[in-house]
């Protein structure tokens, strides 16, 4: 998957991010969109584009910390969905090549993992469920504004 | 040093924790507050409070990562105090024992400890300064109140 689009509601404290299948060969890529908060949507905008601000906010310290520890973010995967919220999972390799699962909300998973293209990966009975959920004439991004990437 | 309250502004977005010197020989500990967001607060509470949500927050995924990699976070210390804002450290003990050290903002990392008792240090340059910047008569707390614990 790839995160296709953040969008921004200036009156809503909940947020949309869009994970697109990323396939180039696919002619239909399916979509879902996936509710974060406000701090975690800023979060991913900055660290996106690579913002460095004076000290390490809580994702960058996530980072650095991961880093630290000699250890390495492989990949993100959307491995479930319960009562509408979805449960993402890091893989991260330790320092001995072992590699260990840790449960996360995908907004805190894809704000550390994108600022080094990590690959996002969802399982098929999320994509397909996410997608039931989201029929495509029940347009969830109504009055939401796509962020503008620098 | 210990977390001696955590002072709420409803209507301001910064928020305050206090250090105090938790030795408990001294007569006239001294403290200093700390500037802090509203978000990093309300962390700090909730896992001061050990309130468990059905997935893990930030500050829990970053507790929970530094398990999953078999570190522990043995000491949290505040070592620089640079324009008003407080640069703090987590030393994290890797498997292999070697120490890391890994700098933070003192919310990120007092969200973080705060669940585990682990220990607060200041550098003693820090508390002079900090005290310094704070006179026993001004104030800084006036128009917050307590965060009332559990």
């Amino acid at each position: 998957m790839e995160l296709s689009r953040i969008l921004i509601h200036e009156r809503k404290p909940e947020q949309l991010i869009e994970l697109r299948e990323a396939d180039p060969n696919l002619q239909s890529p399916r979509a879902f969109p996936i509710v974060i908060g406000i701090v975690e949507a800023a979060a991913i905008g900055r660290r996106l584009e690579g913002i460095d601000l004076p000290r390490p906010m809580t994702h960058d310290l996530l980072a650095n910390t991961i880093e630290g520890l000699g250890a390495t973010l492989e990949a993100i995967t959307i491995i479930d969905l319960i009562d509408g919220a979805f449960i993402a999972q890091l893989s991260i390799a330790r320092p001995d090549g072992h590699l260990v699962h840790i449960d996360a909300r995908p907004s805190d998973a894809i704000a550390l993992g994108i600022a080094t293209n990590v690959p996002i990966f969802a399982e098929e009975s999320v994509i397909e469920q996410a997608c039931v959920m989201t029929p495509p004439d029940d347009d969830p991004t109504d009055g939401f504004k796509e962020h503008d990437r620098q």
